[in-house]
């Protein structure tokens, strides 16, 4: 799926984060854009072109306009995807933004935030305006001058 | 220089057209985003980053909102790149975008619209506004998250 | 380290093969080439390169006179490099040719076959000729043109 | 074409040499792997991929034991791809190797040693042994890989 309509978000539930302090919540970055990168660590379309774009995202940002995060979102080979192995991942893999753990379901291997969001598989690419409106939301591999001019375009929106 | 003073861009001096059958004026593109990609057919960064960029550019974007100028700015090598050489060019690397000759120098080698917007070298990449001001002037490869970026402000911004 | 000398490779210490039946033994190989790819998971650089290298190579080289062996040398990050992880990688990753898990030590994080061949780290290339000799070890990334020209001048030696 | 067949390599008709004092015969490289790349200086094909892995081949050959050439082999846009123009082009993609200009033909767009080799098109490789005869032609782009390999081959054969 690859759309514009202006759904807002739902908050994303999460069990564990990386890399920040505090649980961080969508309501808590609203006036900023929110570059929601779901991925999963041993799928190779993550790791050879949704990473490095959210990393480039990340690097090229200043962090009072835009946040990008990372959600592991596990619906396969969980014995293998552990937060523990995540966490060795995300260290050989230099990555610096927040990442929360997608809550596992109970009744199904795909986990609560990506049912919420209807996610069909990783990485998935959602971009969320300042209003926690999600403006796209993207399965696959996404262009790098496309996604730049969404962006551009959602910071030069008001508040 | 990569800057976002808001100068009026000035009006190119071509002589002769590729791709398109009346010369092309920039007062006559006034209400679009205009990104001029100014280089030359035997410049190896041109080849292998600034024409794809603008390919990529011309294909991803609506032409009633957004132009791509291709400005041949011959300043070295000059016998080498002559207008039947570049029509050669343009044949085989299937460029589709307007392309101006920039108008040589009766007294320099660098060509006049070359010297009038005070550009370094080639690739340089210059997006105008809908009101015909410079936002961005950049010698070398400038990536495509950030052009993109740059752009998407551009067409959001009201005519 | 990169070198020539004719050292004869020392036999494998395996716990446990994918992709193969029976156990691999390095006597068993003899009289083709083998090309060794030792390789961590969650290691960038192997995912990047040295996992495609030893796949290409694979995919163009005659089972008969070449054989790929990939040796999975976990000396960091053990808890999340498992057994139970490596096969859900080397499903992701579609990986097709033998690979065998390299013996942890006792008193080392650095697996037996690892230390008893000196390896400084991953990815690590070593090309041993139809009669078992090391003729060359490679730490890091080598490039395809000089490790094909490597391979043809072992191929093309009598066995 | 791709093919192995041990065919006597034709002698080259060259008008005009560059990066070279003396004319260059391939009678006068017996005992040495010569690559010759044939090629044109507005072929896309070689400017991405082929020169490229000429200027690679270049770069790692001993020049007692390997010599790459490039032959320009202009069939098509005669007036742009003229020698100074190519005096230009080699000068910006800083081509080190001989390279020779083929000689055009009196009756046929195709030039002299392109029409006497049965070359199909640019970019073509063709590899000779260290006695004169083909080993490799191959039209189109071919991994490094596979090229290096043949190369070891050749290398590693008897004078």
């Amino acid at each position: 799926m690859s759309g514009t309509a202006h759904v807002r978000a739902q908050p994303w539930q999460v069990g564990q984060w990386l890399n920040v302090r505090e649980p961080l919540t969508l309501e808590s970055l609203r006036g900023r854009v929110v570059v929601l990168h779901a991925f999963q660590m041993l799928c190779p379309g993550c790791v050879s072109h949704g990473i490095p774009q959210a990393k480039a995202i990340h690097a090229a940002s200043p962090p009072d306009k835009l946040r990008v995060i990372g959600l592991h979102t596990v619906f396969e080979h969980h014995e293998a995807m552990t937060p523990l192995a995540l966490e060795a991942f995300v260290h050989e893999y230099r990555l610096r933004f927040p990442i929360g753990i997608d809550q596992p379901a109970a009744d199904s291997p795909i986990p609560l935030t990506m049912r919420a969001y209807g996610l069909e598989g990783t990485p998935s690419l959602i971009l969320i305006d300042k209003a926690g409106c999600i403006r796209l939301q993207h399965f696959g591999q996404m262009d790098d001058l496309r996604v730049g001019a969404v962006i551009g375009q959602l910071l030069t929106e008001p508040a």
